[in-house]
């Protein structure tokens, strides 16, 4: 069992892409990384030095313990089931600009992780625990990770963990009708709320402008802090009724991927650290800001250089 | 023989690239890709749903075979008289930034093309396709494909099929004098003239704004369509006496190479659909747009993205 | 439909490799290739000279068009039913000398061959063609595809297209009495049969060398000719029961997989030429030990240094 | 604090070497692993089921922290005093065949570990494990090491923790005169000494065949156990006065670095899991054998793949 | 003994950097680059027809060959004292856009350069050229190297050699404070000075708009010419009282190091050619501007490329 | 004009290869390497001790300054007519094992140095030198350059410069019989000359061991000194009328290319320092299997390295 302030829950898949904006369909090979949102959002908050674990159910391969190691790599610790049933996660991402569009193929059906029940997973580390995070990914793989996801809250919840939840909608893995319910049922166990303003409205129904939408949600699902994304402008938190507005920084910008991650993982480092909401927006804003500009899904910052952003970041303010 | 809407006669060279920006004097390793107008066109013109054949005269070598298999991967087919003579085409490419500019570096003399006659070549297929297609480079090689260009039109008019020609006036290959020669004497035997408004203004003496252009030249020679290319700005079609304005779209370039390639191919086989001018224009302009988006000479695209482009494309317009 | 001398049916992978001898475990990147026993022989036959062609079900991806396409490369033709369901079969090849040794992983359930059946696909092109070739691969993918084999291999004797055969057993997708059970059903249907003398003895139960394997083989089942192979040993061929005996050349080994898919194609190919059984193993044999200096799967091979290995092979014999 | 079975103490360089055989002369790009015997030995007897620690000081840079995050990727726990002095120590190699031969530059003066003070370290983290390693190689990088190395060994003594040390004389850092000073007052503090045959003979002048080294050690200095390796030859078992003699497994090499600490990294963990001398050397000789075949310093093995080369060994011994 | 028109000394350290915006804590492969300020300006000077050597002391190692080996790929001529002691310098170079910035690690003490003294080298090449050419980095190296710039540039007044001098100040290096007292006491040995605005406030204590920074120190020290940088805003050339404005060209930008040594070594060339200062302030921006556009260190460029720069840069101007 | 001891004149060639022993047909990218036997020989010269200029005509392009480049890189001076016509010649390279055996496709028609006249070149640079050095590739490429090898063999005999050429017939350049013809006509201007034994047998009629060939070769033509190599069975010195016969060293060889000039340089190299035959052939032979371990077509060897071979040399020799 490992002790860790933060620990997160969910599926981290092997990500295939062809070198800088070739297509897949002309590629004679692939980079290899791992990334899915939970150990992002581990490792961002690690790095910010909020001692943290990744738990999930990982197959017994090579391919496993590839998507294991690197994760360890990045500095956290690592409490796996290991399967000898289900496949490892893949995804397919092709760069691109536009028109074009950078593109996503899932490969990660029948996995390892789609079949992991609560029962196997270390409760005891997610109870002495602080903060306990997964996101609206997780519960849309199977429904027995419906299942899971409640009962690893409800665990989160006995042992007076605080927990953190990234509403995270992925069209191609359900539909807004099939998340809406599933996620409003979470809603009462879950303390911090993350949510795109997009998802918000498309998936939840809400309308207003993200400051409202903060509100809104706060309010009638009594979380006790939301943060409404609203990528490239921002974002809002809002707490005991209060709401924050953190614009985002410019950037030269490599890769978006894990940006959402970066933001939520340093946003839960600082809370932890005692931070109050508006400091830790700042934080997760410059987290998310050095995000952009490392190649990979992952936040390889130091608490240096995210305090030097926020300290020079006056006049790097995107308005 | 092969049966294909389209058949595309020209030259294909290996092209050979340094990595990135890297100049040809310290280059460690070339990225090798084929590359030639007229197999560009037909590539396009497949993936769009016209099947096409390129048909060349292709040494009998591993960089002939090399040059002829990367083409067929891209779906389309080969006629091609394997040659005991004559060299494989190459071409050198620098990339690189303003003000030092991208450079090519021909080393195309001598190759198994230029010897390429009428009589070596399967006339059938010209004649029992719809179009065929070759472009101003073809007849700048050698005189043998001077006299060959010639007959592969006349080939083409008996056989029914019609005859569409891109102007692609190359400086290091011969003189605006030469060239003008050589072409006007090509343009009686031409349906559809695609042409760059720089060419028409310094190589044919044109002058006027581009839908002046369009209209002298389809007046003049009697064609049946012409399509002036104007880069960035988009193009003009000239049908049945009317003009037509397409303008380009916006992208996120990684490589100009092989765009008006990608244009002509999916102008042609819009048309050959049955689309009115207008309507293959804006297909055209979608899938140069796309092919601005991806690396190397050949417009990988699919029908569905092209289609989304043009469905979404209001507000990415350039104006 | 294309028409082709020789047609074969089967999945064709993705295969994912690490460079060099690097673990899976610790990749940071792939190299991609298509590779799959049906597509190997066909590539290997059309190498030699016999125009082929590759049927199979293929999802409607990039991933699938990208398999297609390098197969395409190669020069065949292929015939492919695109899917809207169904995985690209991929597999990861970890390569090794000893102890360790090479490790092969299928990732290659749910794909969309595995639903193939025989209605959907052009049995014409199959009964038109002088041979059609399959694999024991195929029947072990699923219980469709044990119907759509025997389906294919009817359609091809109602058509008069001579049956051939690789038993190939693949202990990662069946056991031994499953194979046996399927396969012997299948032999009635079958004219040329290759199976592994290992094949033989462990899947089949036959006993003897070599020699006495193919003729107990050959006699009991009623082939029209049958092929035991032995690695690095040769190979032995049984025909109007006679038994012929072919060494394997010696060679300098990068890549052992696809040699037996080499042979076989070679084979095909030259009996198709009318070649007697002892000369057409004998460039099978050769056009193998090419493939073993070749990396991938695939022989690519000119008829020029088959013949070059034919002609000056008697020292270059093992034993 | 870490709580591991094994720790192991010294360090880890960043190795640089140009891809294949090219030389350092030539070199436009080097790939980069973290290698150093210690971590090494950590990371064999991980691998085998020991919880393992590597401790150490590390500069607290990119290239500081880059290396601890490859050691963790491989799935030991870091003890790292994080130090803003002193340089990480990095080498060349340059591989070669014979007669060039592979070669070494050492580029790891004024390293922070070599500032390394013991009440610096954690030595809880040594008492409480049950073996503690460290290697000839690390008093031989400063004086304040050669401290700091008996402080270690005394306070694994006071912990109750065995000792085990690998004699590694290294003729590029000291001379055999100062090396055998250092180390035979070392000796007291050993338990269980790893020493090449050679190192025997030209360091400590001992004399007589693999055998009669073991026993001698062992007898003169009092160690607990005793292992005499021989390279390709194998390896001499000395314990309680018995002598074991384990042959060398044939293996296709790619990379014999790091096949020492393969050896005695499995040899303490198969030790800590009860096994006898000879069997833990049977281990040792089949990890050693599955590292030559994995490319840097790494035995990236799995417990099955050592117990399926320790069961299938008998025909692939050496003689 | 070389006879070349300009005679640079310094040092040229083995530049490792991770590909594209990796970062160092996550690489695996590192490029690798020769790049020093003096062999810079060396090279710019010979690729504009100046015929250049470069001097230094190098270890007599693989890495110190590679060094000297790549300075004359690029047509330099080297006269190098040859080392058994001491290190080569090398730096680590991790490129980021912003806001995480390009980074630099510098791992250049105890390099053998640092112990290099005037009666090593050989002054009557120095004596002999035309041209001596030094920068501030090299008496920050070591108090050896203070004395011997000192020196040098004494050996070049005595021979009539022109001295010239790029004041860059390296804060890694030294202090403010350190860097004025010891560049004062070398100015009056300089007959050009290079400087930029920055330098020239921060460490001279200077005051005013770079045309003022420009007279004053030109006024004080009684320097011949000074040229004041100011990055992309262009340059300040003072010159017989008389101060002259060049602004820069706006570059497509992959690389920034070694612009300024470009821009300085092309400055040199074109006053040996015998332009006036306006003139060459206008080919050294030009070949600044190009070896923005180039990868590494080193302005690889042509004279025709730099004539058609400036030729054509009217409209190329920035401002 | 450059002062070298050794002069050598002839074409290098730009290497494209693709990596490892991939096909042509199959290459996604080359790499690229400078290469030529006149140059290679050069190097190896410099490598030993022995001042060398390599003397040519090459094309004012990119290429051309490439290949000027990379020799420049390993040492040598470059005495180089830049024109303005021609091309730079290039070779393909397919590395493969047996029985596919490594292959190489010449693109070296209408080069630039095919167009070399003796008027255009620096004599004086051959008569000031030691020894001059062509081989029998140089006058195979054109008839200009048959009357220019003539000449400049002439012109160094006139300033009584030492002449050594190596016979190197090439098949893909000329028939037995022209090459027989020109060679035996240049044979009187040659002091020194080295053969291959097969060479000797195939185009020049003679018989007998290679020893007998030595001495016929010597007697008939009056060379000073005759060189008969054997590849791996090393070599045949004849000198005053004595036959020494020098063993090759066992290698791993990673590629054979250049060996035989790495073998001519040093050799060429010792006797200019004074050894006697039989020591110059024991130099030449070690360096020949350093050459044997490096990748590339040039010997990277350094003094100490070949006596390190030499030296201990006694149980590596072969037999």
């Amino acid at each position: 069992m490992s002790e860790s302030d933060l620990v997160t829950f969910g599926e981290t898949m092997l990500r295939l892409s062809p070198p800088d904006q070739e297509r897949l369909e002309d590629a004679r090979e692939f980079e290899v990384r791992a990334g899915g949102a939970e150990s992002n959002v581990a490792i961002a908050a690690q790095r910010l030095g909020t001692p943290a674990t990744w738990m999930s159910k990982v197959p017994e391969t090579p391919l496993g313990r590839r998507t294991v190691g690197e994760l360890r790599q990045h500095g956290i610790d690592t409490e796996v089931v290991w399967s000898h049933r289900g496949r490892q996660g893949t995804y397919y991402l092709e760069r691109a600009g536009e028109p074009r569009g950078t593109n996503v193929i899932y490969d990660r059906e029948n996995t390892a992780v789609s079949t992991a029940k609560a029962r196997e997973l270390d409760l005891d580390t997610i109870k002495d625990a602080r903060v306990f995070f997964t996101t609206g990914i997780t519960p849309a793989l199977s429904s027995t990770l419906r299942d899971t996801t409640a009962s690893l809250l409800k665990a989160a919840r006995e042992g007076g963990t605080t927990t953190a939840f990234d509403f995270n909608y992925r069209r191609k893995l359900w539909s807004p009708e099939e998340a809406e319910e599933t996620m409003t049922h979470l809603f009462p166990g879950i303390d911090v709320l993350v949510i795109a303003a997009r998802d918000a409205r498309t998936v939840l129904g809400f309308e207003g402008d993200p400051r409202q939408l903060a509100h809104k949600l706060g309010s009638q699902y009594e979380f006790e802090t939301v943060v409404v994304t609203r990528g490239s402008e921002g974002a809002i938190g809002w707490h005991d009724s209060v709401v924050h507005e953190q614009p985002a920084y410019d950037t030269d910008t490599v890769s978006r991927i894990g940006t959402g991650d970066a933001f939520t993982g340093a946003f839960i480092a600082r809370r932890l650290e005692g931070d109050d909401v508006p400091t830790a927006l700042e934080y997760a804003a410059a987290t998310a800001a050095l995000k952009r500009t490392i190649p990979g899904d992952v936040a390889q910052v130091t608490e240096e250089e995210v305090e030097a952003v926020v300290r020079e970041g006056g006049e790097a303010l995107s308005r």
